[in-house]
């Protein structure tokens, strides 16, 4: 076995998904003791400026806080970076531009995934923050892959942002049942409107949605990042 | 409000700690936005030698890690150190020397918040690993809180042991129901001969080990320190 490749994680968007990509990377992680295990630089930064109200409502530009974050972590050794943060995928190419180590992206990965598992043609319901989907990122993604996409109603994108930031939403840390319910009923209408597999395209909806959970298989983006993580920083170099 | 600690966690040792004390710390921390949440900087390096095995059996020094390790973060920024593995408490004394800001110490608030909760004379059954055990950290500790120590047997220790590093042990990633039922036996031996709490002093067993799992009330020392760890971290300075 080569040398692994030193991970680093720049989140804090949120800090519960950051957390639950942290959780993914280690059971992913093919260990009998802990000397067996990745070593994973994080930095978890609540202070980046909100992503969706940046895209949508002209808030605080984050790219500065994402540019600093990466290129601290590589200056500290990371190898390869992961940002479990859908929407800040959005700043992606400027955050690159100035980081000299590799960061996964992980809504390409996640279309790769589904293509892979899911074949060409294949309709996809897109489950991700108004932010995201304002975007295109994951339409684009798709697209590159043969799939069809399909997004929420205009209702039924707010009930998903309300499920996700609401005061009983998944970023507030409420019990995951609302949550779950509400996302639940979301699926089954966009199933019945012909969506046959989901991307959880926000990390926090994995929180609250396991993979038996939604009528339709889902694909949760931050699973598919841990998974890609792990492989590469396990690749001979 | 005034700035917020930054805090730092040296982790790895083992890397499921290190992920159930970011979690912890992110749950005990009353927020309603990501932008509420404490930044937290985190290297899990579980390059770290084997604690137990260094102090039982002579095993490599992990001193020099520890003691890189905290300093590193301290530099990057962190005020306010945690590290997630009782056994590697042993060596506190001289990785607090080298280290500029203060390190929690997780044994102490531990047999702290134990006296506070069962109040004086109450016998505490110790569920740690050999190695802590041979340290008489978790003994001298909850002597300093007039509470009375209870050790398990030589041959319940072995099956904690077992539990904790056995290839289906926690720290190699099995299925939770084994460790427990094993837990939970030594847990009403042991209150059988008098334990009327437990402190579960080894950051692996919370893992498996919820508050009610055992016939008698437990404390999680990782619990204990995200709850300190959150305290400081917003106490005015």
């Amino acid at each position: 076995m080569g040398r692994r490749a030193v991970i680093g994680i720049l989140g804090g968007m949120g800090p519960a998904a950051t957390v639950d990509l942290f959780d993914r990377i280690v059971r992913a992680t093919p260990a009998e003791t802990d000397q067996d295990h990745l070593r994973i630089l994080i930095d978890n930064n609540p202070a980046v400026p909100d992503r969706t109200a940046a895209i949508l409502e002209g808030g605080p530009d984050p790219s500065p806080l994402l540019q600093a974050g990466v290129q601290e972590l590589a200056r500290r050794g990371a190898e390869l970076l992961a940002i479990p943060c859908n929407t800040a995928h959005h700043y992606l190419p400027e955050v690159q531009a100035v980081c000299p180590v590799p960061i996964l992206d992980m809504i390409v990965e996640t279309a790769k995934h589904i293509c892979t598992t899911h074949g060409d043609g294949c309709t996809v319901g897109i489950l991700a923050t108004t932010g995201t989907v304002g975007t295109g990122l994951y339409q684009r993604a798709l697209e590159a892959e043969n799939l069809a996409w399909m997004l929420p109603s205009d209702a039924e994108q707010e009930a998903l942002m309300d499920a996700i930031y609401g005061p009983q939403g998944i970023k507030a840390g409420a019990a995951a049942d609302g949550p779950r319910a509400a996302i639940q009923g979301i699926g089954r209408q966009m199933a019945a409107r012909g969506a046959e597999a989901f991307v959880l395209g926000c990390t926090e909806i994995p929180l609250v949605i396991g993979p038996g959970d939604l009528v339709k298989p889902s694909v949760a983006s931050n699973q598919v990042l841990a998974d890609v993580t792990v492989r590469r920083a396990l690749a001979p170099r």
